[in-house]
């Protein structure tokens, strides 16, 4: 059960020989179980629902009518992609009804290793949230890049069974795991009785089967309905992502239509700041999952107690006697966003706003900044290597609403798209850049620069002469991390990330609005074409997708695995 | 996960790489998230399914259009009511595609503990059938019986912690749960994060929250669709039992019909020999769902995914690759008896009948024997002390097809059915010796008795008169314990169960034959009118259920739980 043990007074309120905490009265109740709404009341005591029905109670609300739900459970998301820190992502999220995550801190641990997930873990604890935190398997995720740390077997294990992670995180090299690699085998079996998150776009068939008897439990990068309908009849759960950038309920909606709910629920995977505040969290999957004809129960629990179950957090996803009480209240639910949120029984927010107090700052450890040194001065040249006009080199290219890249070769000096890029390892000063050229940025003055780079997290640069690009570089330094635009050497805007390079020490508003200003400098100021520039150079080092990649020790081409010239 | 660990040869065998061991083709396969009939082959390598569709193996097995589901799972058995040892029990189940139990050896610990627990749990180790062996957790069922042993709330944990036992059995004293009781709290809290089983017939409103909000997670104890539906609101598990004595499926197919198959399963609890050879088991319960207008994919679902969810069995319930193969085959599914039965992959019967050496045998340890002693002879006045006729006298009142019994009052002499009755404590030789009387039996002449006498297990015994009880006493002392019918001090037939005076130690059909001798002469030899006069002996001894019984420390009136006098 893992559930908290009850107390006593706890138990005398549901027998109703004391009065509860709190009795919501009014309202209709969602039962996840036999997928009804029941007209009922709730009455908590201790912070946990223990009982259904009217009940003496110290304070009484009456909800008027409103639909009560348990509270939305995110069953995969990389909170670091949110830019915050946790309690500025708690304060994000909960007034859109998000009182649980499952969380692989994949980023963080690739910049600190297991002490920055432990760093998290200890974070959390005082928020009013549940978060599983998972250990990330695959750190460093390639060869070609220099991480900030790794994570084998071992210490995977040490994660989860000393310091209670919730299982192994989405194994990224489904390559690795289906060809039998034995590291990769050791990190699944070292998730014991917990779970395994997997992550397997477009694996089908025998390799699928491998990856499924290998002991991988979920996939979150099913794209078409016949991909995670595949999945799903074999066994494997399915979580509908809908991203920032990877927008998948839509198309795997009639997978839920056709089939039930069973082995499928919700994930964010990666939401930005400021997707996260224009369009919500779970409650945004649940609504759009209702638009392409998910039945409205059905789309409630699979962001209630069908996550919750996979987690095996059993105390969550139901509003029945003996569950925590996660309580939302929703007076419509065409927007699914919540009126009142009760975590624990806490009132936390209320229309659409935290309630004072309802969660404490928790300062950032200083282990997690100071992440970003280069450790010398750079030059110009060791960003953008003068090349001769008529040099036909191989080009990264991006194009907007994708984050596969292409590789082009271009004509130095023909007056096509190109950028210089650079790549500077930030986590150990060993010195190492890796340069190269980028096309379809529409870049036509200046630099751009962020220590956001999957998945090392190094400097990614790009620029159209090094001497901004250097710039760039050493005002990231300075700032500990972010991302920033440069003209003609003086930085025009930035988002300071001092948290692993990675995250904020600001609310949920400053770093969207600090975001918002950056993709409007690169545009309008530096000339930028592509939709959301900084996010494209945030993966233009991730040398595990492809075609073409830049890390700190080269240019990669990913379907060949191997380093490439520049020149071609 | 908890799943084994895959080798690279069954990995490779997924990939297509290597021939598998079996291949089971031309079926159509059962995939319990997605609800549909698949036309696939299933591929096995080291017991594990690893992968659907073709693949070269050693074996090929052509089923020629059977159906394929999951092996059949059990979610709540009392094994000792079988009167089965764990090897015929596996013999008389497997053959009707029953592949993992959920066992609460409540019966077996009442005569010796958790040292009987824990010898049950190394029987089981060998067969080819997983048992998930819960700790018992109201060891003794009453204070007004002398049992064999007790297990406190420490006993519980070490069984879990310690020898790995599922969960907390069955928590029975729900009035003790509900009222707060320390000790019962401290039993539920040690399965940690295991399952906690619960039994609350008619429990519902407050009484049910506050038992819900204890920890309680599943109940098999209802006998209304509304009582079930009340509980599976609540989010408690609803296990749908169909024993011997006990048949709910029918009255409470309407909650499933109406709201699904979430938290829902099917339980046998307690089932006769004669029931399982003639009936079945978990097969039994699925037809008579389907009967019921449960949709047979839904009966098959609560059969097979939804106990194995439950009981945490991670690698059972599914035929997906990365599951254990436990895999049924049936050329129809109007019996759902499967004309073949994989287990781990090996086939362990066919036709009904199992497979040469499939089952090892599994000689029970030493100290399940020897466990009835009464300590010195018994004269007939110890077990029917004379009372003149016309004296007025409480009696135990039985009736066919009911186990609540009721409390008569008859006058003796006056012609009414009447019978003595005692209870013999035969665990520690205290001498304790309960006497009184039952009516309802028509027993005419000579005696009856049984060490299985729930939930302490002396030796009850009915008789027209005190020499032959004391005949049927010894005799039951001579042979270890079991049932015996006696007329004019001689047996006429008898039942040894030697271990632990519950189970016999030789194959169902010889059980099941010798225990319909005994009805049979029960009835015809000796004028038992009352139907299974032998499973209402075993019955009246059991202190919990109203309304009148007879202990080794006297007749109690359960409703006053209370000892009462015999004579009015």
């Amino acid at each position: 059960m893992a559930r908290p043990a009850v107390s006593t007074r706890a138990l005398a309120v549901a027998r109703g020989d004391e009065p509860a905490d709190l009795l919501i009265r009014g309202g209709r109740v969602l039962a996840v179980a036999t997928h009804e709404w029941l007209p009922t009341s709730l009455a908590v005591a201790d912070g946990m629902i223990v009982g259904w029905g009217e009940r003496e109670a110290r304070e009484v609300v009456d909800v008027d009518g409103a639909a009560l739900t348990p509270g939305f459970v995110d069953a995969h998301v990389h909170v670091e992609s949110t830019k915050l820190w946790v309690d500025a992502f708690a304060a994000a999220v909960l007034p859109v009804g998000t009182t649980a995550v499952a969380v692989d801190p994949h980023e963080i641990a690739n910049v600190l290793g297991a002490a920055g997930v432990r760093a998290l873990m200890r974070a959390v604890q005082p928020l009013p949230m549940t978060f599983a935190v998972y250990a990330p398997s695959c750190v460093p995720a390639s060869p070609f890049e220099g991480a900030g740390a790794e994570l084998d077997a071992t210490d995977i294990r040490a994660l989860i069974e000393v310091d209670g992670a919730a299982g192994v995180g989405e194994v990224m090299n489904f390559p690795g795991v289906i060809a039998g690699d034995a590291e990769m085998l050791a990190r699944i079996a070292a998730a014991g009785s917990r779970r395994v998150d997997g992550h397997s776009p477009e694996v089908s068939g025998p390799s699928l089967d491998a990856y499924l008897a290998a002991g991988v439990e979920s996939d979150h990068e099913a794209t078409s309905a016949a991909e995670a309908l595949e999945k799903r009849r074999k066994g494997m759960w399915v979580f509908l992502r809908e991203g920032s950038a990877s927008r998948n309920i839509r198309a795997l909606a009639p997978t839920i239509i056709e089939h039930g709910t069973d082995h499928a629920a919700f994930c964010a995977d990666d939401r930005e700041p400021t997707t996260l505040l224009t369009d919500g969290h779970v409650n945004d999957c649940v609504r759009i999952a209702v638009e392409a004809g998910i039945p409205e129960i059905d789309a409630l629990v699979m962001a209630t107690t069908r996550a919750a179950e996979y987690h095996g957090l059993w105390s969550l996803g139901s509003l029945a006697p003996g569950y925590q009480a996660d309580i939302l209240a929703f007076d419509e639910l065409s927007s699914f966003k919540p009126a009142r949120v009760w975590q624990a029984g806490q009132l936390v927010a209320s229309g659409g706003a935290i309630v004072d107090g309802a969660i404490p700052a928790v300062p950032p450890e200083h282990l997690l900044y100071g992440t970003v040194t280069v450790g010398r001065p750079l030059a110009a040249d060791d960003l953008a290597p003068a090349v001769p006009d008529g040099t036909r080199v191989r080009a990264i290219g991006v194009e907007s609403r994708s984050l596969t890249t292409r590789n082009r070769v271009v004509t130095v000096g023909s007056g096509e798209d190109l950028c210089f890029a650079a790549v500077v390892e930030r986590h150990r000063q060993t010195g190492r850049i890796g340069t190269g050229f980028a096309t379809g940025f529409g870049l036509r003055r200046g630099a751009l620069a962020s220590t956001v780079a999957h998945d090392a997290h190094n400097i990614v640069c790009i620029g159209t002469g090094g001497a901004d690009m250097a710039v760039a570089i050493a005002r990231l330094e300075e700032i500990g991390g972010g991302q920033v635009a440069v003209l003609d050497g003086r930085p025009l805007a930035e988002l300071a990330l001092p948290l692993a390079g990675l995250m904020s020490d600001r609310p949920a508003a400053e770093v969207a609005a600090a975001q918002s200003v950056l993709s409007l400098v690169a545009e309008r100021e530096l000339g930028a074409t592509v939709a959301e520039p900084f996010m494209q150079l945030s993966f233009i080092a991730l040398s595990v997708i492809p075609e073409l990649r830049l890390t700190d020790g080269g240019l990669v081409d990913v379907d060949a695995f191997r380093y490439v010239d520049v020149r071609v």
